[in-house]
């Protein structure tokens, strides 16, 4: 049954016309339309606004009385992408979280190479948790090159005495722009969607001439310790497979509360392929249990 | 309040006479002794019993309607420890996934080196998974030595066509007896209790001239593939912190489903101190949840 649906996922990613490392004037409407082929479920409502002068949108589900708000920050590759274009795995996450999502409309490379991003999703953040008065209740949540800047704002915010969230969600992030993990050769077939050239180029787009090294655009370089909870979702047919299981090692070396979760077989944020595979919608109820958690626990402290 | 409980932990074991890596005529009552300090509740029911020729003991809590069994694997570097010393954690998990679990007291080094323990636990799984007809409502359970035991039954188990549990449970698993883990220097100071040294005398007590190598003594060297789900947890606050990282970093590899699950300033098998530990109690809880989560993914498929 789920062996039916991996393959279908897998040969959907490797007949798409979509190529991560392509040229993005090209590539960005075509992750747009991948993205959103599917219509948001009719109860999912989307609201334009701004959080420290930073175009964002707030998602909220009819019914649901919000226990928190899951503050996330979208993937493709720092250069593709939109906050609009995530809106519906942001949504299924507030769903099953019981929460509000807001998705982030950051700057995206090769325009506006690093720093940019990481000022706008940390403007949005401190303007979001000057609102909701305590971080406490917010968990920050990316996937792919938004789980880098994920990461990467705590690890900023955390030097400048930044109100820490309850908890990270990172779905397959992005932690070494060295680009040295040995699952680019070990998941070069498995991988129906990304190749180490794709990432080469979308990491050259964004350091656009700043050391790859540096901690704060590969937070496997980085002191993590302080930081709170994480949970790290992965797949096993991903390149990217090491750059989330490093991840992990080095919270934990960090004295960091950290989870990582693979699922075997399944490609690149495969949660946002939920409808279509049970792995995905599994998963996606293990961050749920995680982003209520941690709240709560947060809390309770 | 929880920083109060990790320092008394911490100073618990720091002042216990116990050592691992002590003579083991010495240390066997004294790890006894501690693990049996505590009386277990008046609602566990310990019943002796034998699986396939090996001892074990039965654990069922008063008014449980068990939906599976956990068999555990003890701990004590292979030398050290007894299904009753482990009763009162194997009880805890039984609880809290709803289950009847069972206790195995394979053979134990120096006087019965690699594959005495091996071959006990295989001989007792292999009958448990006869009698209850199908191995699908079994989760292998193992802490410390206990859990290189667990995860070296569902290896050479594979090669034999046994039938793999549910999933399996590894507490702060020992997973390399060439005991070449980094956070041997880097968790030095920060573990209370265990050194490099008791791990290498323990290790060479268990291998009596087996190849500290080979994938049947360190699961980091075998092929994992094929494997049921796993949940690795771990204190940060441990020497052996690598071997439960590097286990879960190799499964990730090998495409199994596995979550690492990594709770900061605490020590090794911290959950045997939930009594004491909030963190204990909510590792626990999040295994037995796994433990739930499997049998009934299992059972549905």
């Amino acid at each position: 049954m789920t062996a039916q649906q991996r393959d279908m996922v897998d040969q959907i990613l490797r007949n798409a016309p979509f190529d991560l490392g392509g040229d993005v004037a090209a590539q960005r409407p075509l992750l747009e339309q991948m993205l959103t082929a599917q219509p948001l479920p009719a109860d999912v409502r989307m609201t334009p606004g701004n959080l420290g002068g930073i175009p964002v949108i707030f998602i909220d589900i009819a019914g649901v009385e919000p226990c928190g708000i899951i503050f996330h920050i979208h993937g493709g590759g720092f250069a593709l992408g939109s906050a609009g274009g995530s809106a519906g795995l942001a949504s299924s996450l507030a769903r099953k979280a019981g929460m509000r999502a807001v998705s982030v409309d950051y700057r995206l490379a090769p325009e506006h190479p690093y720093p940019a991003a990481l000022q706008d999703v940390t403007a949005a953040y401190r303007a979001l948790a000057e609102q909701a008065g305590s971080a406490g209740r917010i968990v920050v949540s990316g996937e792919s090159a938004g789980g880098n800047l994920a990461i990467e704002l705590l690890i900023a915010g955390k030097a400048e005495g930044l109100t820490m969230p309850a908890a990270a969600l990172l779905l397959s992030p992005m932690t070494d722009l060295t680009v040295t993990g040995s699952s680019y050769a070990g998941k070069a077939h498995a991988d129906p969607a990304i190749s180490a050239q794709a990432i080469r180029t979308r990491a050259a787009d964004y350091l656009a001439g700043t050391d790859p090294a540096d901690p704060l655009v590969s937070p496997i370089f980085a002191d993590l310790s302080g930081l709170p909870p994480l949970l790290i979702q992965a797949g096993s047919h991903e390149v990217l497979l090491d750059d989330a299981t490093r991840l992990a090692v080095k919270a934990a070396a960090d004295d960091v509360a950290v989870i990582l979760d693979i699922t075997p077989g399944v490609p690149h944020v495969f949660q946002a392929f939920a409808a279509l595979l049970d792995e995905g919608d599994a998963a996606l109820n293990r961050a749920a249990r995680f982003v209520r958690d941690t709240t709560a626990q947060k809390a309770a402290a």
